[in-house]
C-alpha cells in the first residue's frame, strides 16, 4: 500500500509516519518507483503499536524505539518484552528513597508477593505504588491486613488472567504487544470506572438514593 | 484536649487547624480560659476527614466545606453524602462535548448500567471515564463486548461491596465518610498496583521469566 493508505488505516498523519521512519521506529517502505514506496501489513501493525505506546503510555520516542527493537528481536521472549513495556509504563510514584515507613511497606509488599507466589521483578514500579498505598493507608489510620486485601488480590488476578487471554498464539509480536498494552492501560481505566459506578450503586442500595 | 494535642493526633500543624477554623471547616473549640480553647473527639474526627479530603481527593477548600456541611446535616442520607463526595473526586475526563463517538459510548454506558440494574446518577463522572475508555478501545481496534466486560464488572462489584463493608453502622458520620473516601481512592490504587503485579506474574507464567 502507499503511504496515504497507511495513514488512513493507522489513523496517523503522513507527517507522523515520515517522522517515525526518520527516528528509526519504522523501517522504510520498499521503493516501487523513484518517488513512491510500498508499505505492507507489518508496517501497519508496527504503526498501530507505536500509536498505542504514544497515546496510552505517553512514552518518549527513545523508549518506544527500545520496545520496538525488542519486538523485532525474536530472541527476546514475550515475558521479557511485556515486562519491559509494563515497567516503562510506570506508574511512577515519587517517593523519598530512605523513608523508614516506605522501606517497611516495601518489605510488606515483598512478603505479600512471596506468600502469593507471584513472580514479579524487584524493579517493577507497581511495587512502589502498592508500598505507597500501604504507607498512606496506615498514616490515615487504616492499617492493612491480608484479609482486607483478599478481595482485591482475587479481583486483580481474575482481571489480569482475562487480559492476558487477549494475546492469541501465533499472531505477529507487534499485535501481541499491542493487546497487552490495551489490557494494561485501557482496561485498567475500565476497571476503575466500573469500580466507581459499582460503589455508587452499592451505596444507593444500602443507604438509599435521595 | 488542647490545640497542641489535636495537632499531634490529627497529624496537622496548629497553623493548618487555625486556618480550617477561619475558613469555617472546623468549629471553634469551647473557651476554657481567655487564652485556651478545648477540643474534643468530634474535632479530631472532622480534622481527619478534612485531611483525607485534601490529601486523597486534592479537593479545593470550597468543596471540602460543602461536603463537611453535608456530613453535619443529619437530614442528608449517607447515600447522598457519599455520592456527592464521589462526584467531587472525579475523575474528570476532558472530552469534546458534541463528539458523536462519545455520545454513542455514553449510550452504551447507559445500556450497560440498565442491563446490570445499577443505580447510578446521570451526573456520575465515572460514566465519562467509562465512555472515554470505550471510545479509545474502539479507536485502537478493540471493540467492547459484554462478554469481555464481565470479569471487570464482577471484579469491580466484589471490591465495591467489600469497600462499603468498611463503613460500620452507628459510627460518627465523619468516620463513615472517611472510610468511604479511603475505599474509593486508596484501595483503588491498591487494586491498580495489584493488577499490574498480577499481570507480570501471569505473563511470566505463560511466556517465561527470562
Amino acid at each position: 500500500m502507499q503511504i496515504s493508505e497507511l495513514s488512513d488505516r493507522s489513523g496517523l498523519t503522513v507527517q507522523a509516519i515520515k517522522y517515525y521512519i526518520r527516528e528509526g521506529l519504522l523501517p522504510k517502505g520498499t521503493s516501487a518507483t523513484a518517488t513512491r514506496a510500498d508499505y505492507d501489513r507489518r508496517h501497519l501493525e508496527r504503526l498501530r503499536l507505536i500509536r498505542a505506546l504514544r497515546e496510552l503510555g505517553e512514552l518518549p520516542v527513545a523508549t518506544i524505539r527500545r520496545i520496538v527493537a525488542m519486538v523485532e528481536d525474536e530472541r527476546v521472549g514475550l515475558g521479557e518484552l511485556f515486562r519491559t513495556a509494563q515497567h516503562a509504563l510506570g506508574p511512577a510514584v515519587h517517593c523519598p528513597p530512605d523513608d523508614p515507613d516506605r522501606r517497611a511497606a516495601h518489605r510488606d509488599v515483598q512478603d505479600l508477593l512471596g506468600e502469593l507466589g507471584w513472580r514479579v521483578s524487584p524493579r517493577a514500579p507497581a511495587r512502589d505504588l502498592l508500598a505507597h498505598s500501604f504507607v498512606e493507608l496506615r498514616r490515615l489510620g487504616f492499617p492493612i491486613t491480608l484479609t482486607d486485601l483478599r478481595p482485591y488480590i482475587r479481583a486483580a488476578s481474575d482481571v489480569a488472567e482475562h487480559g492476558l487471554g487477549r494475546v492469541a498464539g501465533g499472531e505477529p509480536r507487534t499485535r501481541s504487544m499491542h493487546c497487552m498494552l490495551v489490557s494494561t492501560v485501557l482496561y485498567e481505566q475500565v476497571l476503575t470506572a466500573l469500580h466507581r459506578l459499582a460503589q455508587e450503586d452499592a451505596a444507593a442500595r444500602r443507604f438509599g438514593d435521595a
